[in-house]
C-alpha cells in the first residue's frame, strides 16, 4: 500500500494558494482555507516549510498582517507547528494523508460533522493544555488537598440511600448544595440569590457552553476579555458566536475603550474580581460603567467569578451579580480551583426567568454532577471544612506566588516584568522586549515545565509576548530549576 | 399593573389559524406556530379550549390527521394539556402573558434564543420527567444498592493523590476504568476495542448530545426507533436533525420497512439487545440487513447498548459494534441502570480516527465524569463487586417484573397485553382497547404511580397506546396497589 514518496510542490507553486480579493470571505481565512486542504488532500506534506509572510505576502500581494492572520489560525488548529529558530512548517505528527478524521476500512467513512470540527478544535493549539509539568496554569496544588477528610465526606454521603435525587430528579443540582452555596455566595460574594437559582453543573466548561448556546445564536456577536480565558472562548466558538476582542488594562476590561464599530454584543465575559490571565481587579466605577452599556446594548453579562474566594489580601470586589439589574448577569464559578478539577462541579447562578429552562437544559446536555459528590460537598461546607481549606490555600498559594515572583526577578529582573499575585493559581509575566512567547514556551515544556505562552490567550494580532506560570503547585526545588531553566532559555537564545 | 381581564377571542377567530398550503413549512408546523406565537402573545388566554381535530379540520380544509400532528406537537411541548373526559386547553401553569421567558425589570430583558428554547424543550411533554413516585420508568431499584461497598471505594479512590488526573488531564476518561471497561466489554459483549476507544463521559444524554452534534451537522437526517428513546430524540432535536421514525416490530428495528422515501440517513439510532421501550431482541439476521443498509448509506449506527449486562436469561444478542467494519457504529453504554444515575457516568466506544477529536470535545464540552467515582468503578470492577452486583439485581428484577406481570395478567389480562420481560427495569403494557394513555398516566401519577403513557413514545402519528412502568424498584404492596389503582381507573372511567 505505501506509495513512493513523490516530491511534493512547494507552498507556493501556483494555484495552491490563491485569494479573491473581492469575495466574501475575509483573505486571512481564505489563505488558511487554502493550506489546510492541501494539506488535507496531501498536496501538501507534513514537515514542508512555510513561505515567510514577508514573500507570501508579496505573491499574493496582501500585507503581512494578512498572512500573519492566516498563520496564526493555522497555529491554533495544529496545522502548522514552529520550533524555535526555524521557519514554521506543515505539522508532522498529522493523522495520515487523505483526511484528517477518515476512517481506514470503512466505505462510508464517517467524518466529523463541519459542527464537529469547531467542537474538537483545541484553540489553545495543536498540543496546548495536554502537557503537564511543574507550572501548570489553572491547576490548583495537589499537595494541599485534604484527602482524607474529603474521603471521610464522600464517605459518609455515598452510604446515604438518598431516594430520588439518585435517580432522575433535581437534576440542576442536589438542594442541600444549593442551599450551602446561596448561603455562601450571599456573605462573601454579596450575589443573593434563592438555591433554586445555583444550577450545579459537571464544569466551567459545561457552563459556558451551555449558557452561550442557550442565550445566544449562531452569528450574534459576544465580547471576551483579550487576553482571555480559551475556555469562553472555546465555549462562544462552538456556539458559532462572532467573538470580538475586549480591551483590557490595569484595571481589567474596559468596556470604553470597545471600539465603536463593534457589532452589539449579546454576550459579555469578563473576570472582574481577577483578570484571567492578567490578574487586574476591576474598580467599582468601571463595573457600573459596564453594566450600564450592558443594560443600553441589551446584553447579557457572563460574569466568571473562578478564584475570588481565595484571593490573597483584602476583600474581593462586589460581584457584578449583585450591582446589576436582575436578568443582566450571569453569576459562574467552580470548585476546579479552590478544590481539585476532577471534582467536576461547577454552578452558575441565573435570574428566576431562567431556571427552569436552564435546568431542562442541564438534563437535555447531559452536564448535572456527581450526585454523591454534591452531597459530600455541601457537608463539607457545613462543616467548616472548606472555610479552612480556602484559608490554608490561601496561606500557601500565597508563599509560593510571592517565592516565583522574587526568584523570577532577582534572577531576570532585567528580561521580564511581573507583579506580586494578588491571588488566583497562576500569574502572567511579560517580556522587556519581543519574544517568541511560544516557541519558549515549547522550550519550557521540553524541559518538564507547562507554562502557556501569554500570546495564545489573545484573539487579535496584538499580542502581548509572555508566559502564564501556575505557581500553586510549585515547590521551593522546581521554582528554583523552573526559573533557572527560564533564564538559560532568555540568555542563550534569541527565540525566534 | 394588572389589566383588567379582558374577553379573548376563541381559537377559531378570523386570521388567528391560518395555513398556506403552498407554503414550505409542514402544514402541521403551521398550525402548531400559529397557536404557540397566539399563546405567546397573549392572543390566547391559558385555560382555553381547543376545538375538536375535526372542527378545526373542517374550518381549515386539512385532514384531521394534520390537525392531530399539530395537536401532538403543541402537547409535546406543553403549550396545551389533556385532562381525562374533556377538551384539550391551553396550559394552565405557562409562565406569565407576553413571552414565555421574559425577565421581569430588565429593559433589555434576556430571552432564550432559538437554539436556547430547543435546548430547554421537554420532549416528555411538560412536566413528564419530573414526577417521581412508584413504577418510574429508567429507574434502578434503590433499595439493591450496595450503599456500604460502594461508599467504601469511593473512599479508597478519594483518598489517594492521583496526580494529574485530578488536574485537566485524561479527560475522555481514568486509564483504570477504560482498561476495566476494554476487558468488560470483550467478554460480555464482543466488543473489542482498545482502551483509548473508550470515553467516560458524564452521562448517556451527554454521550448523545455530543455524538450527535460531532458527527451530524444541523439539517442532516437521523433516523430513530418508533417508539424510541425520548432522550435520543431530545438529542437529535438539540442537533437540529431531521428525525424520522424506524419501524420497530417484534424482533426490534426493522430497516427493511423503512419508507423507500425517507432521506438516507446520517445517523441511526438503535437498541438491539432490548428494543426500548417495547423489549425485543434484533435477531442476527436482521442486525447484519441494518449494518449492510447503513453501509450503502453511509450511516453511522449509534448502539445504545443500556441493559445488555442484566437481561435475565440467556446471553445478550451479539452487540452491532464488533459485528460490523471499523467506524460504522459507535457503542453506548451507561451506569445509570447497572449502578445509579445519580453517579453520572456512561461511555461510548468510539473508532480509532475518531478518538482524538472527540476527546478534545468532551474537554471542550465539559461533559467529562467525576475522577473518583470513575476510579472507585475501576475498583468496584476490578474486585468483582460489580459482578456480583449485577448477578444480584438480575434475580431481584427478574422476581419483581414477573409479581408485575403475574399480577397484571391476573387481575387486568381482559384489558391489556403484557408479557414477562426479558431484562431491564421497565416494561410495556398494551390496552386491548385504545385508550387515552396520557390521561391515564396522568391519573395514575395523581395517585403517585409514576408510569409513562407509550404513546410519548412516539414521533408519528401512529401511535400505540399503554403504559411504560418501572418495576425495578416495586415493592409487592407497590404492586398490589398500583395494579388495583390502574384496574379502577379501567373499569371506571372510559378514559380520553
Amino acid at each position: 500500500m505505501k506509495e513512493p514518496v513523490l516530491a511534493k510542490p512547494p507552498l507556493l507553486a501556483e494555484g495552491i494558494v490563491t485569494v479573491d480579493k473581492m469575495g466574501e470571505i475575509p483573505l486571512p481565512e481564505q489563505i488558511y482555507r487554502a493550506i489546510r486542504d492541501a494539506v488535507r488532500s496531501a498536496v501538501l506534506r507534513p514537515g514542508t516549510k512555510l513561505p515567510s509572510t514577508r514573500r507570501l505576502a508579496a505573491v499574493l500581494d496582501v500585507s503581512r498582517n494578512t498572512v500573519n492572520a492566516a498563520y496564526g489560525l493555522l497555529l491554533a488548529e495544529g496545522i502548522v507547528s514552529v520550533r524555535p529558530g526555524s521557519a514554521p512548517r506543515i505539522t508532522e505528527d498529522l493523522p495520515p494523508e487523505g483526511a484528517s478524521v477518515s476512517l481506514s476500512g470503512s466505505p462510508a467513512a464517517p467524518l466529523l460533522s463541519r459542527r464537529g470540527e469547531t467542537m474538537a478544535a483545541n484553540l489553545r493549539g495543536r498540543g496546548w493544555g495536554h502537557r503537564f509539568g511543574a507550572f501548570q496554569p489553572g491547576a490548583p496544588a495537589l499537595d494541599c488537598f485534604p484527602y482524607e477528610e474529603w474521603a471521610r465526606c464522600l464517605r459518609r454521603a455515598a452510604r446515604l440511600e438518598r431516594g430520588a435525587d439518585l435517580l432522575y430528579r433535581n437534576f440542576a443540582g442536589v438542594p442541600e448544595l444549593q442551599k450551602q452555596l446561596a448561603a455562601h455566595l450571599a456573605v462573601e460574594r454579596g450575589v443573593h440569590a434563592e438555591p433554586e437559582q445555583i444550577l450545579i453543573t459537571s464544569s466551567m466548561q459545561s457552563s459556558l457552553t451551555l449558557v452561550s448556546q442557550a442565550l445566544a445564536d449562531a452569528g450574534d456577536s459576544a465580547w471576551l476579555e483579550e487576553p482571555g480565558y480559551v475556555g469562553a472562548r472555546t465555549a462562544f466558538h462552538m456556539a458559532g458566536l462572532s467573538i470580538h476582542p475586549l480591551p483590557v488594562d490595569g484595571e481589567g476590561a474596559d468596556i470604553a475603550k470597545m471600539p465603536a464599530a463593534a457589532a452589539a454584543p449579546r454576550l459579555i465575559y469578563v473576570t472582574p474580581s481577577h483578570q484571567f490571565p492578567l490578574g487586574a481587579r476591576m474598580p467599582l466605577a468601571r463595573r457600573l460603567a459596564l453594566l450600564e452599556a450592558a443594560r443600553t446594548g441589551g446584553a447579557v453579562i457572563l460574569e466568571d467569578d473562578y478564584d475570588s474566594e481565595f484571593l490573597f489580601s483584602g476583600r474581593p470586589v462586589a460581584a457584578l451579580f449583585g450591582l446589576a439589574e436582575e436578568g443582566q448577569v450571569i453569576y459562574l464559578s467552580t470548585f476546579s480551583k479552590s478544590l481539585l478539577p476532577g471534582m467536576r462541579v461547577a454552578y452558575c447562578v441565573v435570574p428566576p426567568a431562567l431556571v427552569e429552562p436552564l435546568a431542562q437544559a442541564v438534563r437535555n446536555f447531559g452536564c448535572a454532577a456527581n450526585v454523591q459528590a454534591q452531597a459530600a460537598l455541601a457537608s463539607f461546607m457545613d462543616s467548616g471544612g472548606y472555610r479552612k481549606h480556602l484559608k490554608n490555600i490561601r496561606q500557601i498559594y500565597q508563599a509560593r506566588g510571592s517565592l516565583l515572583v522574587e526568584t523570577l526577578k532577582e534572577r531576570l529582573g532585567n528580561s521580564i516584568e511581573v507583579d506580586r499575585p494578588t491571588g488566583n493559581v497562576q500569574l502572567a509575566l511579560t517580556f522587556r522586549q519581543p519574544r517568541d512567547d511560544v516557541a519558549l514556551a515549547l522550550e519550557m515544556h521540553e524541559r518538564g515545565f507547562a507554562v502557556s505562552p501569554l500570546s495564545s490567550y489573545y484573539i487579535g494580532s496584538e499580542k502581548r509576548s509572555g508566559l502564564v506560570v501556575g505557581f500553586a503547585g510549585a515547590t521551593e526545588k522546581q521554582i528554583a530549576q523552573g526559573v533557572e531553566a527560564l533564564g538559560d532559555l532568555l540568555a542563550n537564545k534569541r527565540a525566534g
